[in-house]
């Protein structure tokens, strides 16, 4: 578990703010490692961000973890939905 | 590794038949495992293909790995693009 400031979730803004604050996490705030989630129609522009960041931005950083999930609720209208999720874990290389 | 036959690549058909080709792998074909795997835009619908395929329709399957990548190359104007990919491994529970 890292402290919520290891985390970068991934919305509407522009491409280049994640990857600018996955870096400036690991070069300006020396971070062992960050995490980069995302939900919905989200989850292509984080793996995008993680994969942009570490191996085009970065040297020494490797996805050390990728985990999806699902959580299920009712929408304003009643129906059931479900929203997917992913957190990837970036870290420094031993 | 799998053969290609356990391979549900996930792109623009509608929704519901990915999910019923990851279903019925394991229920019709009986496979031990099956990987979902998308390109682009396509994989957060490739994650919500394999969340509502393990969680809503099949009992004893879990996601035993997920795997991120991307490619870089040269589109049609010379253009440098990277594409980033998933592969989702969904096994039986052992």
């Amino acid at each position: 578990m890292t402290t919520a400031d290891n985390s970068i979730f991934v919305g509407n803004k522009p491409f280049m703010n994640y990857v600018t604050a996955v870096v400036m996490q690991f070069t300006t705030k020396n971070a062992e490692s960050v995490i980069v989630k995302a939900r919905g129609k989200f989850i292509s522009k984080a793996v995008d961000v993680a994969e942009v960041a570490s191996k085009r931005f970065l040297d020494n950083i490797v996805e050390s973890d990728v985990k999806i999930d699902s959580e299920e609720f009712k929408n304003e209208e009643g129906k059931e939905i479900r929203v997917s999720s992913i957190e990837i874990t970036l870290s420094k290389k031993k």
